[in-house]
């Protein structure tokens, strides 16, 4: 591996579209940047995320944005934003602010909401626009046909968008963005503010784990999905399972069988996503994509090859999942074989 | 135990005041309920919660509480508010609600922020204020010299207050309120928010566990840190090491020492709290109040006494953990013995 991997998925979700041709695109624009990924994905009005995103109740866009990155494990996110074109920017501008923080006398805040966001986005010379300019026609009609129905079971779901890295070093990145629920109250929060929620990145010894998830908001941030994720792969012992059924394990245990939620209706517990394990003694990589949900487009590659899916749900298979593994047999950098 | 055993702590920080007194006082008027006694302590302008909360940066009051119950695990908070009188009331509404949803059709949100929190609080009866109406003279006092130095290595800190509570059941709740760091940004979310953060409550098994964490939130928040505790010691085997021994080795292992936070500086990783936790089986329950800040003032009890105390850390003890375990010998209810 000599250069950064990237993968990128447009939301556990019910999809209509074939957005794997999108996430396609998002990685060969990236040059192995999650951030410049995501940013495609936001400013492309098929995914719910900046532009195109789900209205509120109230009819007005509050997107959501997460950046965690294993290089000194910061994390940084806002939520309830409507004046920030990109909010995926403003979350790694927070984020990378703690890199160069240790000397600061102030602590720098991890998540930032609403106005207090926007000013501080617009004081970093993030770009920012008009309210309405993230409001397109099909999420206008959808929220229209939606305040008649209240009832979105037959309708597309659209789901946080995001994406995941590591170099060649190990340095692993977990980023996302999100529109939120349709018909969400004003000023509610999903699982991209919260840490161990829709993202996690870490590297540990040897190894690196970075995971975006989508779906049930609410439900992967009771469970700490991404963090439990996280957790599970990097502590695991040397030549247990594989680590696909790992996360099917932790997926299974730790959300869909959760005590925590098991008040909640089973047909909500939905979640999907990516991730990303790389072990530099083992001198592997494995990419795993999985869902619960009806859909989950992604793609995933390097800057040499780029490879797309759009992973369909059977009634056979409630649970789909795939890995994508891969072993480096070639010399480390400086050796003289 | 016949009724319900609550516990109240009015930050790990820097105290002048004797809160301990205040604690107390909030224990015997609750009446085992932890959000009138949150409340309590938001309505007394000594503490850093609701009335007398810190001041951000541009000299306003934003306030964050949350509630979590082990009785069909909901957990509610609202951050980044200024017009709410009691922000524990809406957090505590926000999860209560969440325990007549399983037939609503659209889900119930976790958390709130900012305006569209409040609205939503007012729309519930939820008593106003006006943003103004928060602010004393001793923060104003406070937020002026914390301008001029931008230090505060010094003065007084005040931090989160919490609440923790069994009963019976073993049904177990966490609550906690907090005006956050002084100095903040407009918009800053810190642990209160963060599900696994400030609050946990579970019950498994014969198990309960809740706690209520006080501190630097945004690396309580990126620890998971009450989520930790409260795993470590529901998942515990039988006949190993005491309770307190366990809550003292997650802190140094998952806060102290965690790779999560190794960049940071560590004379800001700073903590403390209480950790309450019942086993039906054993029919015992334990109180544990920890920190490594230099002051924790607690109160603890049920309807029959009270017991406070104004815990200190000293320079031959940077961490301090108290232990108040009670067993029970009366037969359980309906046993003919």
């Amino acid at each position: 591996m000599r250069m950064t991997f990237i993968a990128v998925h447009a939301g556990a979700g019910t999809h209509i579209n074939p957005l794997e041709s999108l996430c396609a695109k998002a990685v060969k624009a990236s040059n192995g940047d999650i951030v410049r990924a995501v940013k495609i994905l936001e400013d492309d009005p098929s995914t719910n995320a900046g532009i195109g995103s789900n209205l509120t109740f109230d009819g007005r866009v509050e997107c959501e944005a997460a950046f965690f990155s294993s290089n000194q494990t910061v994390f940084g996110a806002v939520g309830a934003v409507s004046r920030i074109r990109n909010p995926i920017v403003a979350a790694y501008k927070l984020a990378k602010e703690q890199s160069s923080a240790a000397d600061k006398r102030l602590i720098v805040p991890s998540v930032l909401v609403s106005q207090g966001a926007e000013q501080w986005a617009q004081s970093e010379g993030v770009e920012m626009c008009e309210p309405d300019e993230l409001i397109i026609e099909r999420s206008l009609n959808e929220w229209k046909d939606a305040k008649l129905l209240i009832d979105r079971d037959s309708k597309q779901q659209l789901d946080t968008v995001g994406a995941v890295s590591v170099d060649v070093n190990g340095d692993c990145s977990a980023a996302c963005s999100s529109g939120g629920i349709m018909l969400k109250r004003s000023g509610r929060l999903g699982h991209a503010t919260q840490v161990g929620g829709a993202v996690w990145a870490e590297q540990k010894g040897s190894r690196s784990v970075a995971v975006s998830l989508s779906g049930c908001g609410e439900f992967i941030a009771k469970t700490c999905l991404s963090q439990r994720i996280a957790q599970g792969l990097l502590e695991r012992e040397e030549d247990e399972d594989l680590m696909l059924n790992r996360v099917r394990n932790i997926f299974e245990k730790d959300f869909i069988h959760s005590t925590l939620l098991a008040f909640r209706s089973s047909k909500r517990l939905l979640a999907g996503g990516l991730v990303l394990i790389y072990d530099s003694n083992e001198r592997s990589r494995e990419l795993i994509a999985f869902h619960n949900t009806e859909h989950l487009p992604f793609a995933f590659g390097d800057a040499t090859s780029v490879r797309k899916a759009f992973s369909k749900r059977t009634s056979l298979s409630p649970f789909i999942i795939h890995s994508f593994p891969s072993y480096f047999c070639d010399n480390p950098p400086g050796s003289t074989h």
